[in-house]
């Protein structure tokens, strides 16, 4: 499972008492080799985090051995002092599993502004290293939760080699990437440039489309890496497809896990004059609060999504919208089809489907209800 | 008070039975003259309801006699028959009131995709013109609530002429206007192509600038009718600055009056290399679900404003941002400043100022905070 269902990793999860819940806190992700090869996607927000700067940088030969994660702490908008923190933490990780530093991803998640306890960090540095496993992928699973309920892995196996990886989020999930880590592992034999393009291709289509609440985050991290211990260089397609696989389905995870949320909610936009077009509806339509109350109180309130559609820039004719909630065509034409009372709201899994009737290209974009829950969850704690 | 603080105009409201409450929710103000120009500003949604679309053309050449407003239905995405019903509420009004229909405009508010019970709204237009008064202002102010929980009006006197007018709206407050009606009149003898320019400028630093939620209504329609009953034609400058002043009164009492809103939140940007750059970053500032839902729990998460900062494309330096919160500069430089514990949030004011430091220019946007009763009155009824 996790990242040490494909050979040649090691992991580890540790309590390091950067929380204090005393939960685990600190993930350490070893590869062993042969290959080293990596690429990585970072968030698209301009207030970048300490540990996201240093991770471009680590990743820029397309070369990386480790990579240490914690929870408990962003070390974002922590000013120069983070920068150094986020650099100790790779040079204790890379004396601790020895590598050079320059070989070492780093990802921090938590509250922002605040400064990382670094002694209780390097402390947890040396005693992961110590537990490190090739069973160890469920414990740094854990050790990355924040507010998740739940840890979030899944593997995919081809023939002779496998894909697997971790995720954490839970809410603040958002276009660009969001608060999100993410670290997917594979003993495929693959190049950095590879692994890129596969990566880039794969977030585009399921990280980048899950909007939970339009809000991104500064320290979003997807890393992918090859050890090329299965001696097997991959069909390209098969390749894509399943690390395509791998993130689609940590993607749902955290879609399922939103912070309060009480509906998961999948918007299919077909009929666009193009992909771009199709995203920027499904967007417009999982970002509005409006439609996303409407949905957690059961009402197919159809006149929201249409109103959401109305605010884009999108190829399409008002009075030729058609929108169908849960497969009943509730507006057709941009006006009232079939009966909203057709709908039934009452499960946990919601489809909207917006037809734009301008063209042959869609899209699918996942979010969640807004609940009391939500508002309660992001009020009552610092995050 | 209202649409009738001004001279030559005559206003009323009743309850035509559109509302099930049986509350009031039709209104009329007549432009008795001697001038009827009058300019209008509408909705940016693409969706546009069928009195919009009408209000559109009757403005076309600068002259409206008449406005009939009604609550209770937005007569929005009801197709071509909605199209007709538009026209019959401007034919019904045109007759009961002895003008042109091209000179009334209509404005409907209220559930979208349902047709009006036009024999009512009908009915209604007969009663409200024979109960026509120069005190029905606030009859009419009162017509056109919805979940408004208290009817709205402003007025400013100068040197012998008047601005007035009312407004609706309690969330889906939005840029490009919201789910706002208003109307405003002045017995100022004002040309057509004065109001215009006037209403513009006045509605681009008002009504663009509250963004409650980020949801843009498929009605909104702000008017402006000239009687030239006062007789004067008013210094330029002195009539823009109380048509502002009317428009910024009537935004606020509008983001006061906030859905289940517990804190009004003025964001100024300031340091801006341009105007748009102030306003794109407070409106990012003003949307972000987490940072409402922490200023709700009266946490002063200057993160959530850095990260709200870093989605947009305006220019800045990440590690030269200033963040205070009411007042207190908790973030310099792009990390922690004063201590957060500085800042009283127990109030229902609440300031964010953001420094960008590329710029002379700034922009004020006024939002709410997000509230579990938010959620509550969006999800609990069809709106």
């Amino acid at each position: 499972m996790s990242v040490t269902a494909a050979r040649g990793f090691l992991a580890g999860g540790v309590a390091a008492g950067i929380k204090e819940s005393g939960d685990r806190d600190l993930a350490l992700v070893v590869n062993r080799g042969p290959s080293r090869a990596a690429a990585g996607v970072f968030t698209s927000n301009r207030v970048q985090a300490a540990p996201v700067r240093w991770s471009r940088r680590a990743l820029a030969d397309g070369r990386i051995s480790a990579v240490v994660l914690n929870s408990g702490g962003a070390n974002a908008c922590t000013g120069q002092a983070g920068a150094v923190d986020a650099l100790l933490m790779a040079e204790h990780t890379a004396r601790a599993v020895d590598v050079d530093p320059h070989e070492v991803a780093v990802c921090s998640t938590g509250l922002i502004g605040v400064r990382l306890p670094m002694d209780r960090v390097t402390a947890g540095i040396a005693t992961a290293a110590g537990r490190l496993s090739p069973e160890g992928g469920v414990d740094a699973a854990v050790a990355i939760k924040t507010t998740d309920s739940v840890h979030k892995t899944a593997v995919v196996s081809r023939s002779g080699w496998t894909v697997g990886g971790m995720a954490k989020g839970a809410g603040m999930l958002a276009p660009g990437l969001a608060t999100m880590l993410v670290v997917l592992t594979t003993d495929a034999d693959a190049s950095a440039a590879v692994l890129d393009s596969t990566l880039r291709a794969a977030v585009r289509t399921t990280f980048d489309r899950v909007d939970s609440d339009g809000c991104m985050s500064t320290n979003d991290t997807v890393l992918l890496l090859a050890s090329g211990a299965s001696g097997v260089v991959p069909d390209p397609e098969s390749f894509t497809e399943a690390v395509h696989a791998v993130c689609l389905d940590l993607a749902r995870q955290l879609v399922a896990d939103a912070e309060g949320a009480s509906k998961e909610i999948e918007v299919t936009v077909v009929g666009a004059a193009s992909e771009e077009d199709a995203v920027e509806v499904g967007r417009s339509v999982a970002r509005n609060n409006l439609l996303k109350c409407a949905l957690h109180g059961e009402d197919p309130n159809w006149g929201r999504v249409l109103s959401a559609i109305g605010t884009t820039s999108a190829a399409f004719d008002p009075d030729l919208l058609d929108v169908a909630i849960n497969d009943v065509w509730v507006c057709r034409n941009g006006a009232a089809g079939e009966s909203r009372d057709k709908v039934d709201l009452s499960g946990r899994g919601i489809t909207i489907t917006v037809d734009l009737r301008s063209g042959d290209s869609a899209a699918v974009i996942w979010t969640n209800d807004l609940t009391a829950e939500y508002v309660h969850e992001n009020s009552a704690y610092s995050s």
